[in-house]
């Protein structure tokens, strides 16, 4: 198993991505990593942080794609910055998933199209972590990629979502809501009611009925649909929550779960290979966890399951 | 200055009610109630209470419309219901206000059916408060009314949203923020591109670009719009926040702003007349509150301002 990542993404690149490969090497993982970034600065940091040598590949490349860059022109104008390299790398299968906590638009524009929508999948999305009261976690999806869809791209980020759940979160079985603003079937938006049908009707999935608004963080469905536009906002909204927590000093489990950044990064759910996405703040932990996630989407095979799903 | 008060509205009807209007009273406010509901139930809870009944005018009513029945069915087969008989007065001119604890649906039905929108708005709105963590309160909408909207209803929502403020909320040049995934013009979807600009050349508001979920619960605008669906979801997930709160026994002056009760009731903008929605879960203080912020909206001639604004 070879694992890239991107060295020169996020706001405190390249340090914490290699505070983040020490702690994965710290819990005895033994997956082979290829790193991209400039690689006199990386080996220089490899070696005061004690990390062998021999677990990593390191690939050179001059080019850094900043966070407020635009996505395409940017993926155009920098054919060697390390995105741009990982995918290639990732695209040829010299590395079997690829990681960044840089600019999210162009990770999404290499997951789009060098590695591409799975056949069959209409529209590729991200997911979201929601803390649960009970400790649990639930999993939101669109989280902001698509922000106008169609009832048919609800019901694949079910299968998508449910899948995810299963195999990484573990949860058995999960339970899908379809996030809306009442409890009967009928209610709600156009985009709504048009979708609760069709997912009633997917077997491959555990649908439940509609959720509303405060049962987001209570443990009633294990996956939540919506499009990516309510999506968004609700992840922010939580998002913000721990700062106010942090800053009045609040100490509480619950509320502890809303440090996104322990959830280090959320996958690409759709496209065809594994990539990963991590938050501009990623601090070691982030990076630690993204590889973890990384390794664990290889391990359980998560794309062959997709595939298998889409392609039957 | 007459308040009509449905006093059969609400889980707890109609005993909360009448505490609230003793609390109105020991505020030493002055309005004339008129109170509709069952006559000898009501008479002897306001003699109970010790409120003095020449303050209040009592309309006996013989029919309940339930918490779940169906607005349009319910108002239609029952004439002598609190909710109709009480919109009835307001609509001729015997009550200045109207308030109910009751079924939102009805209560929705009753304002555009026998009170109606103002001449020129397409789509009357119900708002919601935002806690801030600075203390102060934000104004959401539409909080659930209208789930699909159009670019232009988001401005109506808008130029209401900041008159509310203004007068009730007492805020000079209410800051009006669109709710969206992005920061820059150009961002979210297509509902909320086409606002934008919109928005921007409305010149009766003033328009400080978009906001996303992580400035809700901040002091960045004072009005903030956007669709019924998103409203609700971002309302509903507030209003779970409380009992998190309370449960886990954390003591803190900002998130003891998530009990939404405190706010009362809140008003259906766009039509005619003064109409006042309460939770179902009302207690006093919520009644309360809800006959203050009537008697405010007609101290300030509410509606004799938007109808003003959107006649001219």
């Amino acid at each position: 198993m070879n694992i890239g990542l991107d060295m020169m993404g996020g706001d405190y690149a390249p340090l914490e991505a290699i505070k983040g490969i020490k702690l994965f090497r710290e819990a005895n993982q033994d997956a082979h990593l290829t790193l991209f970034g400039d690689a006199e600065l990386v080996n220089t940091l490899l070696a005061e942080h004690g990390i062998d040598q021999n677990t990593c590949t390191l690939v050179h490349t001059t080019q850094v794609i900043d966070m407020h860059e635009h996505p395409t022109k940017a993926m155009r104008e920098k054919p060697d910055s390390s995105i741009s390299i990982g995918f290639q790398h990732l695209a040829k299968g010299n590395v079997d998933a690829f990681i960044s906590a840089g600019n999210t638009g162009a990770m999404m524009v290499g997951s789009l199209f060098s590695i591409k929508a799975i056949e069959g999948i209409h529209r590729p999305t991200i997911g979201a972590y929601m803390p649960r009261e009970n400790g649990k976690l639930g999993w939101l999806l669109d989280a902001g990629i698509n922000s106008d869809c169609k009832p048919e791209n609800l019901v694949q980020f079910a299968i998508l979502g449910s899948l995810f759940a299963e195999q990484v979160l573990n949860i058995p079985n999960p339970r899908v809501g379809l996030i809306n603003i009442g409890e009967e079937e009928g209610k709600g938006n156009i985009l709504a009611q048009a979708a609760y049908p069709l997912l009633k009707e997917e077997s491959s999935i555990n649908f439940i009925g509609n959720i509303e608004g405060r049962d987001i963080f209570l443990d009633k469905a294990d996956v939540m649909v919506c499009e990516g536009f309510t999506g968004n906002v609700v992840l922010k909204l939580a998002e913000s929550v721990y700062p106010f927590i942090q800053a009045r000093g609040i100490k509480d489990p619950f509320f502890d779960m809303f440090e996104f950044e322990q959830y280090g990064g959320v996958p690409v759910l759709g496209v065809n290979k594994p990539v990963i996405i991590g938050h501009g703040i990623s601090h070691g932990k982030a990076f630690k966890n993204m590889i973890t996630l990384a390794e664990l989407m290889i391990r359980k095979d998560l794309l062959g399951k997709i595939k298998e799903k889409f392609t039957t």
